[in-house]
């Protein structure tokens, strides 16, 4: 076993800095020195709701790095190499969605970057709050040249999950695209979007967050709460991708969206009710997703680096995680917290 | 006032025959005889949850007969043609839905074919469990020569409600549909998706209904409680139309749809829950969808008659009402409840 430092919840609790092992090499494994990973919402849920007797966690699952060192099976990467890994680390390969390239959806259910259940020896996944992470080369990514690997971290969970929806649903030149919710998952949505060629706008509760979406280049600003901008957006997005992380009632987000168009819903998991009448009325769908499968990820690194899209992130030494959990749980974040592991060395 | 005779609830019990009015004509007004009248299960939910302190309510939304009158305005339509009108009698004419065609969606909200409420006099419509209607002639449609009066009735609500849907969601040739609910909309739906090209398969709790699925042309049949059956079924269908009108976990017919389909929800209104992982997991839709618009339905009674569809019926004298709702709340019919409105004279 490799031994690496990390920083690790014991319970709903704090993180604390702890040492950590990670597996030998196998033939098609990387070591990665991870430099930079992302926070995301998800890793607040999994702390707040951590069941103490599943054993120790350790978030992350957005990062960036380098190749230290490869299996002898390896093809792709070659120590030195930047790299980039999101939340899967390896799925069964077999099955339909597998084999269409959607390992994000694998039957058996993909294994998670942590928390996950290692396929071969068991064990339980740790994530990349840490400094090194051993990874199946199939499930990480070269780096593009040109992208900033601290704010290119964030592109590995929250930027593939907005993209996937937003190539799925045909986002292009011409389609009309919302986008509720400008936290981490939002602002690249609305980068995403407008680089894409869509008349872009951004939904808010308030219009403090209007001159930030006219920089990341959206075109329209909807204040939620202000009834006469909803009633003038009403039926008028083909797309609503909603980012909002809190549970939250559909129905008004539902009701921006144009006939035949699609609310997807992608901040929060669990259990959603819709008024059956918000999706008659419009024959609209509401639809979810959530990561991307492997080449999904690698097109969309390729088109931020086209199109210098990465995330606008505030980078913090990992020591300060708990001080970025504890801002994130506030929304007090634009847009996303990035850990600097450079202090575990 | 005109007078005519119709069946009418008081409140929540059996209809009971009585005599009612209708509006002398407006100048684009038709009168209409009617001859059949579907019974629908919004008919049967209407009576149970009526407010009587609402006033008198006369349901049936799916009717054809003969124009008996016209309006001086009338220009479509002369006394002697077959008709047919469904559950929308009116609407704003002027939003984006009714100038898109589709008025089943109109803002304003439709007027519907009873229980609405008439857009100039204020008087509550009511229905087509009647011997004569009076109707504007734009939300009136000319029945195809060919078609069966009695079987068609069904159609304007029924088929329309599944019709539109198939084609909104591009149904045809090299779709894969599954209809869940071999009952009034599914018959109808299954049909539809046959012969609009689509390897249709039905969805049903138990093989009772496979012969019958056989003959209405289905390609493929699921028993929804065989586990191997499921599984085998597992993210196959484009498209599952799910017409259930009882209230029910969409989860395990979430499952069956295909990476990017649709289920469309159709059977219940209300409120409806689902898991974000059902949709997540395959970037799935859920849809909805009711009655049609005017020109969806134009079209839909012209592909039917084209196709030689219509309704499985059960047809009953009027006075049997009662005993029609009573079965279809026990599911006792196949495919659908029509009166005979003669008896009526």
């Amino acid at each position: 076993m490799r031994t690496t430092t990390g920083w690790q919840a014991d319970g709903p609790t704090t993180l604390r800095r702890t040492e950590l092992k990670r597996r030998d090499l196998r033939p098609d494994d990387l070591a990665v020195r991870i430099d930079y990973c992302g926070v995301c919402h998800s890793d607040l849920h999994a702390i707040r709701h951590q069941d103490s007797a599943a054993g120790a966690l350790v978030p992350g699952h957005e990062f960036t790095g380098v190749v230290t060192e490869t299996g002898p099976a390896v093809t792709r990467f070659a120590p030195g190499d930047p790299v980039a890994v999101g939340n899967i680390v390896d799925s069964c390969g077999e099955c339909g969605m597998c084999r269409a390239g959607q390992e994000n959806f694998c039957h058996a259910f993909p294994t998670l970057t942590y928390g996950g259940t290692d396929r071969l020896d068991g064990s339980t996944t740790l994530g990349g709050f840490s400094r090194e992470y051993v990874v199946r080369e199939g499930f990480a990514y070269p780096l593009p040249a040109g992208l900033d690997p601290a704010a290119a971290a964030p592109l590995l969970c929250a930027g593939v999950t907005v993209w996937e929806p937003l190539r799925a649903l045909g986002v292009g030149p011409g389609s009309r695209v919302a986008v509720a919710g400008l936290g981490g998952l939002g602002h690249l949505a609305v980068m995403m979007a407008v680089a894409l060629g869509a008349t872009t706008s951004v939904i808010s509760r308030s219009s403090g967050k209007a001159d930030d979406a006219r920089r990341l280049g959206a075109h329209g600003f909807v204040v939620s709460t202000d009834p006469d901008q909803v009633a003038a957006a009403r039926d008028t997005f083909d797309v609503v991708i909603d980012t909002i992380s809190a549970p939250h009632d559909l129905g008004p987000y539902l009701r921006l969206v144009a006939m035949d168009g699609t609310l997807s819903h992608l901040g929060h998991l669990g259990p959603v009710t819709v008024d059956t009448m918000d999706l008659l009325l419009g024959r609209k769908k509401l639809s979810s997703a959530g990561s991307g499968g492997r080449p999904a990820t690698a097109a969309m690194l390729e088109f931020c680096a086209e199109h210098g899209i990465t995330a606008e992130i505030e980078l913090l030494p990992s020591a300060r995680v708990n001080e970025a959990l504890d801002r994130l749980g506030r929304n007090d974040v634009r847009y996303r917290f990035v850990l600097d592991l450079s202090d575990l060395s």
